[in-house]
């Protein structure tokens, strides 16, 4: 049997988040694996209430994972680190990193209690590690994360190229350019596929560098009497450090609040990629500076709920108070589904007399290539094939249109498209039943379980729980209803829980022994009764659940 | 006592929806008042799972019944007057609108069954209505919906103009063009308030005509080859005869697809403001036409899960079908909060090959006035005092602030905030209560009454329900656990209902006679057993519903 090379994403292909793909090497159905990334993504009260994180289902790669020959992460943002803590156990396999990305895994090791040994850090290219038929480098790529790095996989069929999450930065103020000469350089010989980010394919304007927010933030903070808060995602350490400096410029001490922005800059320094942040002050200090000599550095610029943030914007954080005359810079875009939650924040802030300045284009870049930044990239790798990943299924086919306009063959493969590359054009060979595992407290479940969707069940229609005692087959006093989440008053005026014990015990005193005698039966007749009767009185068919208790003499 | 000339907003002062503004005029306490429209908001499974509507909490006035002398509704946005056949009968004053308006609230009226002769169609400025101590004209404004008006209203203490929703547009392609000079007529003996609308004081740029968009939606649509769709809202009438024309001119058989978007067309006709609509073919003779001779127009341009685009773009609606070749326009701006749903849509298309064409500015256009077209309201008005509405309190504070810099007093009233604006400078005499009442299936509630935070608690936490009988103090049998929403197993591998049993069970076994006789004492002592258990094997505290049955010998 002739070996195949595969490259089937489980997560992140079709959506922007939970990122997971595994390339196979070996004879049809006994190849061996690699994993790319293991990520999450977040849920929402609206699709996943009460769900703490959501990774992709990895059962498919649990049946085999005595082929696992290692996880590789390109980059430590969660939606390609965030769920190694979770995963690990089920896939065994050691992951490998580069030293910031390492660094961050292991804390979620530490937190999960996992060998910390398992966590491997590699060198940047030309470094190289073998594993099973795969030789894989990482290839340095600008991003909004130290240390971002493309993929390259060899294997006797050729080279693959994946590159993560990147921009064409060629100044990202803090650590590594985009080196297009390297890149041709690990291109020139030959690429089977270029599996590419297709976050910004619809953004046609060319990407701009992370440097060009520098002076505008410069003058910006200049510019401001009072307090300065300035609020990105923690892991962009290079606009941190934009922020800290601009502060730092403009006579203020910087504070930072939030535990991931201290986490964050913490790596940071311990891995060596920033060596001259301005120095920073506690909260606790902070209260002895006057307000325009502070420049508060925040989490939550995605509007969660419990972040610094949020919490400045409803009142104080660690004794730290926000007032007229001060202002809150949001170095951020709002990521869509976050709208509502950010636009609470700022509404907060204007209540409280705070200033805010958000959605400016000029005090934000985005991390990921734009369309002309794609097709640069195209162009410098030139491979065989491009298969469009990290993006919803719009984004895939709209990437793939691109590469074909470009000269290059494309494949759109979403989550549980198996594609094998190893011939002169990729070829879709198998569809793997794929989906979402939602952590929900401690305990992973599916997201058809159907235990969501029986939460959102009585977060939609309410709930009646009625009780029966069955003595003999006849019916031992009264049922009791009680209510949740239901009006308690109808349209008749009658308090609900009454109507619905009243035409309960009706049905009850009616009831033949075959009914009552039958606990499926007696359910079902029941539930039909308590959905009818709350329907009439308040229009909704709650959700029902009866309870019969027989006893016996 | 002295008269005096009150605004009070109920609702859309502190958010963008759910307008209800009141004006009193006559001595303090003894006030007789209008209330200007009655505007509903849309729940989301976000905050307010299982809710049908939104409106704002008019308990204040309606123990005021007696002394409102009228409702004026603006104009028929769903924001404006999707609330009146709810909110009528507790309010019971006759309703005053222009004949487009007056016609969807007779439909509204129609399905409630209230009277329909309480709905008075008024006809524009000159035009003007005697309501107690109120002078009232309807004065045309251009917005996004035929017959949108301003409200002129005069009282002992002057005029006071109440803009609704608006923007200055010269070439409305569908009804009245904003008339500068008729304005400015209106306004030159002095107004004493401008009650402004909001919504775009944080767009700088010059708003732009609906006649902007009818050119490049023809060549758009002569460009594309199979069938068309195109979304739009419904009310907006222009831009849907501009769409409709446009199918019709690249010869295309035009089809109204959805109850509201043939509702409106309906009212449109009816009342005379439109009379040259393309012919349009219905659903049924549509499947005959080829694809390249259609033209869809659409509801649903915000993602609603039930309308006719989200439904196209999961297969099919009414027997039509749109596959690859076939174009999706959406010539909307999608509303904050409903980008998911809007991608949802975009993704489905994609995957069944139908192109989409989506968030371009230049075929589609805003119905408010952007800030240097408040800036130009100001200066046309030059009233005493500006005050801000239709908005959430940061638009609020940003057009206060807009008001000042060009020269005029500006007072931030959010909702509840009582204004009195008799004297020479607004002064706030009084805080209301205020809130937002639910529609939940057909009763109304309140939003603090606490039913949809224990639905919404249920969605999160999950339910455990346990039954318990107590014969004499005595436990008889054992305990019974029901879960919902929670997952069937925990971390010691048992299920966990038989974990939550077991637990419930040797507690009621030690339990002594002093807590089986007290009902709150067992119920709490279960519940926190049932918590505790749960948590430590699943990790969630869930919402727990006990039942104790007594019997007694």
């Amino acid at each position: 049997m002739t070996d195949r090379l595969l490259y089937l994403p489980l997560g992140g292909a079709g959506e922007i988040g939970m990122n997971c793909y595994v390339y196979g090497y070996g004879p049809a159905g006994k190849e061996r694996y690699i994993v790319v990334d293991l990520g999450v993504t977040f849920p929402s009260m609206d699709g996943t209430p009460g769900v703490d994180l959501i990774f992709a289902d990895v059962a498919w790669l649990e049946e085999r994972k005595d082929r696992i020959d290692g996880i590789f992460i390109t980059h430590a943002h969660e939606d390609h680190v965030g769920a190694v803590g979770h995963l690990w156990p089920r896939l065994d396999a050691p992951i490998y990193a580069r030293a910031f990305t390492a660094h961050i895994a292991r804390l979620k090791f530490e937190e999960h209690g996992h060998d910390e040994l398992q966590i491997k850090t590699v060198a940047a290219w030309p470094e190289q590690v073998d594993v099973g038929p795969f030789t894989v480098g990482f290839l340095p790529v600008s991003h909004s994360i130290p240390e971002s790095s493309a993929l390259v996989i060899d294997t006797p069929a050729g080279r693959v190229i994946h590159t993560g999450d990147f921009k064409i930065d060629e100044t990202p103020v803090v650590g590594e350019a985009f080196d297009r000469e390297l890149w041709e350089s690990v291109a020139k010989d030959g690429v089977k596929a270029l599996v590419c980010d297709s976050t910004n394919v619809f953004n046609h304007h060319p990407g701009r560098s992370e440097a060009e927010v520098v002076e505008p933030l410069n003058e910006l903070v200049a510019s401001l009497d009072g307090l300065v808060a300035a609020t990105t995602f923690a892991s962009n350490i290079a606009r941190v450090k934009t922020l800290a400096v601009a502060g730092s410029k403009s006579g203020r001490s910087v504070v930072l609040l939030g535990r991931a922005m201290r986490r964050m800059i913490t790596a940071g320094i311990e891995t060596g990629i920033i060596s001259d942040f301005p120095k920073t002050v506690s909260p606790e200090h902070a209260g002895e500076i006057p307000h325009e000599n502070l420049m508060l550095l925040t989490t939550g610029s995605q509007g969660e709920h419990r972040a610094a943030t949020a919490q400045l914007s409803r009142g104080k954080y660690l004794g730290l108070k926000m007032t007229e005359g001060d202002t809150m810079i949001f170095s951020s875009k709002t990521i869509p589904g976050n709208e509502t939650e950010v636009a609470r924040i700022l509404n907060n802030f204007s209540e409280l007399g705070v200033d805010t300045i958000s959605g400016r284009d000029d005090i934000h870049v985005s991390g990921h290539a734009n369309r002309p930044d794609l097709t640069l990239m195209h162009e410098v790798v030139k491979p065989q094939t491009v298969i469009p990943m990290h993006g919803e299924h719009r984004h895939l086919r709209e990437h793939a249109r691109l590469a074909e306009t470009n000269g290059f063959k494309a494949v759109v493969a979403p989550n549980g498209v198996a594609v094998d590359l190893s011939g002169n054009a990729p070829r879709i060979v198998e569809y793997v039943e794929t989906g979402r595992t939602y952590l929900d407290g401690s305990i992973q479940i599916g997201a058809l379980d159907g235990i969501v969707r029986d939460r959102m069940r009585m977060a939609q229609n309410g709930l009646v729980v009625a009780t029966v005692i069955v003595e003999d087959d006849e019916p031992l006093g009264d049922c009791w209803c009680e209510l949740r989440g239901l009006p308690e008053t109808g349209l008749s005026r009658a308090p609900l829980v009454d109507v619905l014990e009243e035409d309960v015990n009706q049905f009850l005193m009616r009831a033949g022994r075959k009914t009552l005698s039958d606990d499926n039966k007696l359910e079902e007749e029941l539930r039909r009764i308590i959905r009818k009767t709350t329907h009439s009185e308040v229009g909704k068919k709650p959700e029902v659940q009866i309870v019969i208790s027989r006893l016996s003499n």
